[in-house]
């Protein structure tokens, strides 16, 4: 009996940018991330929930997109001597926290997954919210390729235990080690063409959307936008540019073929040629394990946006066609990405700790097998037993038990149960297979009605009047065949 | 390529109050999680996970226990102009938004659960932290005492389904009803006098802590407690004081015999007399469903703190017996309680909208299970493949592949395989079952070594030498034979 003040009535919204989930996209969601986690754990990787609070000291107050650096995380601070506290933007930069400071109680090599939400304070947009899911795995303290290959695998592995099939998805391959080679051969290795290598990364990230004369003009003096705004580009000279967008097309039929393009881009830049060669390790141990290039391929059109990748990166693609806003075909895209990074321990122990992992985008591989109907439809509502008469709520729960003592969801009528025309809405309004109507006639009759409400609604929308005859959808039957005739009638349903 | 300031290295550490969870303490709680949420689910209950945050004004600013009235919630805003946000501290404030804001299209009743973490601004101590999990069932817009007993029935199925048998807990019923009729007997219902009955309540609810003596005095003219604080008193007669308290004890050994007692206290008030009823009709509905008082009984001492109960509140508490700090043996205790709460959604929309539900404490239902030994061991380990050439890490991640395809948990050493009893004490920190061991001399005969570790252990431990040599655990077979000899080894292991 809290004293509460009389103020004007609260709005109740979620807050902008913030949505909530209704069930079928709950359970559907955490089915698809069990099934996730079974790979994960059958790879030898072990689930870590970390706080979803992490001081902003130990977060670092960078987000990973170095395109928009004003975009933040939710973060407060108790008192002005307290510490500033935030919410997790994502699963790596915790991982590397609880690395730290767990790392003499741990498992070296550490395979770990997370799975679960983080908070981004950025503008919310169509599709784009403020709280989302992530799902990661990755390996710390392995500086063997042999890590990343086993990345590549368990994507790969991940895909189709989910239920996206092989051909519709493709993971690619590359390593930041040769793209810096690339880098060194054009003459832009040192410490003060930071900038420059930040332009000429997001430049070939943007291929897709920019296409090869934006690119070239990114890499060049710069580019000016649809809306007129100007992006200063990297400043190559039109051979440099060359040695880059050759870079990007480098693929070819085989990743023994590619790995030979590519070397000779690099050609004489030691990183470049390490790199390369990591590729092939990547390629050969994968192979090994018999994921063809029909699953993972070497794709030196791959760089991820990110900084902090130090060593091969990789992206899983879908495949298949949709058709985009305008209706044109493209395909899917992106679902998965990830990379080596050797670097965020670091900033903790001083000491380095070689580290690779991935995270998958939960709502687009959730989009993904929608439009592919690979989900479980889970909208099957309860069994609902109807009030006819509200002294009996016994009678009716009784048969509500019987059916959950048998496995099958069923739950009695609590609304007002006066407006028999309600319960059906209702029973509607919830997807029930099956309404159960126990009158006093049928009561004093020991008699029970069941409404198969999906063979109704069909007959409904469809039949002649001969079928609707010959296929009643409303049975008779004895009280005491209430859960065998309900099953009966759900197996038909299917 | 950011940027990123030379600065002091930041501590690895989780913020105070938080902490992070680990391998089976992540998946023990999913599983149980998932067993409560098919039973939530064959009740007709949906899904819904709402956003962690919510508006300050959607929450409301209190929290649900007035005796801590200074302690809140995690909230920050983001500039002078914008709403304050806050983390969630229940499931409940949040429903009752997220009800208002879709009452149009959500179905009356709505039956819904949601499971997830929720944050206190609260002193941490031990064993409390500021992130934990809730896990609750509401039925919104039942006023019917029904949508209460279903409630009572459905948690005592829970506790059964996640493996608390019968006989080792009770959920005890009682109605706020009855005990506003005992605050009007007692002459304290009026307007005036809403300080007393929140001292009369927050009394009865400390029953157990305090003892008679300890609560007669808060009903009367307060208490001093062993520090020395004072707390103030009631201010009842003792005339007045002795029906509170034949009220706590007013339980019988049936549950009509309980209503009778109670029946003459509330004599004359008329609320008290509806909430006798109400209890009866509860009792009633769960015999029919055939809960009787073995797993669900009235009991007059029941009263949750909570000051916006109604109506019925409920508690599951688990009889078992455990040893508190000092040794003593005492009942395991509540672990989740709930009730009628018909105020929350008005503060959005102004009009009364019954609601009634359940809250499962998580980290304390799991702390039961665990003493049980009901928690599945999910520590096994993987199997191990070593590293005895780290040119030929295709053939160990072959090997691999070949255990993982056979839905055997594997992994291959990615640590630095040059000390080969590095690789086997990792082998143990991963409370690894197996080992398999490919040197050059096995590579060239086509065998392999397996290691069974945990009969290794056992035979170290505990073996005489003869044993010893009767029951080797390492085994050389064909290469081939890899995945047959596996399975074999961790069928016998159980």
């Amino acid at each position: 009996m809290a004293k509460v003040k009389k103020a004007p009535r609260p709005k109740a919204q979620a807050p902008k940018g913030f949505r909530d989930y209704f069930g079928a996209e709950v359970t559907q969601r955490n089915e698809m991330l069990q099934k996730i986690a079974g790979v994960y754990h059958r790879y030898g990787f072990d689930a870590l929930e970390s706080s979803a609070v992490e001081t902003v000291e130990a977060l670092g107050k960078f987000l990973p997109d170095v395109d928009r650096p004003n975009e933040g995380v939710f973060a407060w601070q108790e008192d002005e001597t307290a510490d500033w506290l935030a919410l997790r933007y994502d699963l790596t930069a915790p991982l590397a926290r609880v690395y730290a400071e767990n790392r003499n109680e741990l498992p070296t090599p550490y395979r770990r997954y997370a799975m679960g939400p983080v908070w981004r304070n950025e503008k919310p947009g169509p599709g784009r919210f403020r709280q989302f899911y992530q799902c990661d795995a990755d390996t710390v303290g392995a500086g063997s390729v042999a890590a990343d290959a086993e990345i590549c695998a368990m994507l790969s592995d991940t895909l189709e235990v989910v239920g996206i099939e092989r051909g519709d998805y493709i993971v690619r391959v590359n390593n930041r080690k040769v793209l810096n080679g690339v880098m060194e051969v054009c003459g832009i290795a040192g410490d003060d063409k930071e900038a420059e290598r930040g332009i000429v990364l997001r430049a070939i990230d943007k291929l897709d959307r920019l296409g090869e004369d934006g690119v070239r003009a990114l890499l060049g003096e710069g580019r000016k936008d649809e809306s007129g705004d100007y992006t200063k580009g990297a400043g190559l000279s039109a051979d440099q540019a060359e040695i880059v967008m050759g870079f990007m097309s480098a693929k070819r039929s085989s990743g023994a073929e590619t790995a030979a393009r590519l070397s000779e881009l690099v050609q004489g830049s030691a990183i470049g040629e390490a790199g390369v060669q990591e590729l092939l390790t990547i390629a050969e141990l994968l192979e090994a394990q018999g994921y063809g290039p029909d699953r993972i391929e070497i794709d030196p059109s791959v760089v991820r946006g990110l900084g902090y990748y130090t060593g091969p990166v990789f992206e899983a693609e879908l495949t298949f066609e949709i058709e985009d806003e305008k209706g044109r075909p493209r395909n899917f895209g992106s679902v998965a990405g990830g990379g080596r990074y050797d670097d965020l321990v670091k900033r903790f122990t001083g000491q380095e700790v070689p580290a690779t992992g991935v995270s998958i985008g939960v709502d687009r591989l959730l989009a993904a097998l929608q439009m592919k109907g690979r989900l479980e439809s889970h909208s099957a509502g309860p069994v609902v037993v109807t009030v006819m008469d509200k002294n009996r709520m016994a009678d009716y729960q009784a048969m509500v038990a019987e059916l959950r003592s048998a496995g099958i969801r069923a739950e009695v009528y609590l609304g007002n149960p006066k407006n028999f025309g309600n319960q059906l809405k209702y029973a509607d309004k919830r997807n029930s297979p099956i309404a159960i109507i126990e009158g006093g006639d049928e009561k004093e009759n020991g008699v029970i009605q069941i409404k198969d409400l999906i063979l109704g609604a069909k007959i409904a929308e469809s039949a002649t009047l001969e079928e609707w005859k010959d296929r009643p959808s409303q049975y008779e039957v004895p009280r005491g065949d209430l859960v065998v005739k309900v099953r009966e009638i759900l197996e038909s349903q299917g």
